[in-house]
């Protein structure tokens, strides 16, 4: 699919009641377990998305869009949310999540780009020169990864209780 | 975590509203492309859904705990979507996968199912021995596993769209 606004929007604003509709309600074993080690866990996942709302990919738009001479993005934290979410019930994460993604679509929307400014680029503190589409269709892909990603932490709960079935669930050994 | 009827449960009854969440009224695009080649479309995962519904779980957990003598599960068919669900609308789907889904977890809830039941066994036509247990965590594990390839399916539409963010974004390349 070529990169259109209004299709990555239809993304974009479903995530937060997506992630809602799986998570909310849900035993805390559920949410607080994760993948093992310094892996995530659903609760986590929230957090992560609530600083990318605050942090990441509008605030680098901006950056894009902006006169700035200096076009260089802040490198994102992926460790914020271990101190942000401290003392937050999941629910208090997802109405902020809720909120938060409200705002930023709004902001978006009240850009009205058109393909010049779509190709407006920005300097990724890694990989250099990126553009505002690349940013938007990553927003989009981002959201979608970590959707994937609270189902397959929940999934590895079962790892050992499917038994043989292991062998035809291959998000088990991912 | 030890499987325990109810935790699986509040995984089971929730997976048509996240799926209706994650895909009613997307455009076509969302819906119907795939991963290329003979993969499925989050439209075909539907139609996969129902099917198990139909054919899969709650059979095979009725050969479990019945007297029969032979406790042989009849393989799944896993291209039986493709034939029908042609003519219907994903919303349809949905609303079938729903009512379908509904009608099984009160099925499930009727057994009142204690330890013993959870450990009786059924035969895989693949794999042999199985217990009733790990056939539910199967279950289970393979919504939150569509869940994902849904998620997985619809990301890979901006694989090329998200420039050098690829190798940020693990999903893309499964």
């Amino acid at each position: 699919m070529d990169f259109k606004l209004d299709k990555a929007i239809e993304i974009l604003e479903r995530t937060p009641g997506v992630i809602e509709e799986l998570l909310n309600g849900l035993s805390q074993e559920w949410v607080m377990n994760n993948e093992g080690n310094d892996t995530w866990s659903p609760y986590d996942i929230v957090g992560h998305l609530i600083h990318g709302e605050k942090t990441d990919w509008i605030v680098r738009m901006e950056i894009i869009i902006s006169d700035n001479d200096d076009k260089t993005f802040q490198p994102f934290d992926r460790f914020a949310q271990f101190e942000q979410s401290k003392g937050k019930t999941l629910q208090q994460l997802i109405d902020e999540f809720k909120e938060l993604r409200k705002q930023n679509i709004a902001v978006l929307i009240s850009k009205k780009f058109n393909e010049g400014t779509l190709n407006k680029t920005g300097i990724h503190p890694v990989f250099g020169i990126v553009t505002l589409s690349q940013l938007l269709s990553a927003w989009v892909v981002h959201d979608l990864s970590h959707i994937a990603q609270i189902a397959r932490v929940m999934a590895k709960q079962y790892k050992t209780g499917v038994g043989p079935w292991q062998a035809y669930l291959p998000i088990l050994n991912l």
